[in-house]
């Protein structure tokens, strides 16, 4: 296989930007993601592609329960905050203001929609990133937006 | 949960289309996909969501081997004709000439880009679709395009 040819292939797949976030007791997980996709209607299934070694990934895998935040495409700040590892303190995470979900997955309020799930499975081990199927339990959406795409923002991830 | 909110907010999440094809023996399987995502860098794997009575599944599930095509944005008509179930004949797959890949998977040629892999893990039962683990074993970027989304189409698949 040509590498080049699987890069350049690979990137032109298309993907949104998402911040996915969790919470294991105290501890919070919030990360910047891409790889996210609808899997089911019914069941509303999420799957998800997710760096094991994420702060994210270790809250939602004991806790079983995370969200994930739609973005509208003027919110690249936002999503820059969250390449960051996490950091929670009062003003919020990474900066953000954030409420408790009913699932206990921190909620921010910067976000023009989300979904709040529950894992249903992981696959670890397949690949560098672990592959987790969520079901949607909880929904808002609070604006309408285009959202924010990683083809259009300033960043790749894919290849 | 509201339905009307999860349909909003998964409506936002952002997808391309693609033409998925297997083959196993003399059948062919193709079909039209938008639940499409790069899973792994190292290996370079991705995960999709198929539905579970198409032929392209079927013919997947035994081969162990498809090909995913990205289509430009322009190629709406491509995209549309695997909309209807697979019927190949002299001319192609609905109408597509093809050849056959490495892997044995239909290589369409009006495809700008696609990618060749192996099954790596199915997981079924889940939801209404099976979500499909592949490795890129193979990969041809003839053109670079823009490529087809599924917001910028006539067509909406989430919710």
């Amino acid at each position: 296989m040509d590498p080049e040819s699987r890069r350049k292939t690979l990137r032109m797949l298309s993907n949104g930007l998402y911040v996915m976030t969790s919470r294991n007791g105290e501890r919070c997980g919030a990360a910047t993601v891409t790889w996210v996709s609808q899997a089911s209607f019914r069941p509303p299934l999420l799957m998800a592609a997710v760096r094991p070694d994420s702060n994210v990934f270790a809250c939602l895998r004991v806790s079983g329960a995370a969200a994930v935040h739609v973005l509208g495409k003027n919110q690249e700040e936002l999503a820059r905050r969250f390449f960051a590892p996490t950091r929670t303190d009062d003003g919020g995470i990474n900066g953000e203001p954030f409420r408790d979900g009913v699932t206990g997955a921190p909620i921010l309020r910067g976000a023009p929609a989300y979904v709040e799930c529950r894992v249903r499975q992981i696959l670890d081990g397949l690949g560098d990133h672990a592959l987790v199927v969520l079901e949607v339990v909880g929904a808002e959406c609070r604006e309408q937006v285009t959202p924010l795409t990683i083809a259009e923002s300033p960043w790749e991830y894919g290849g």
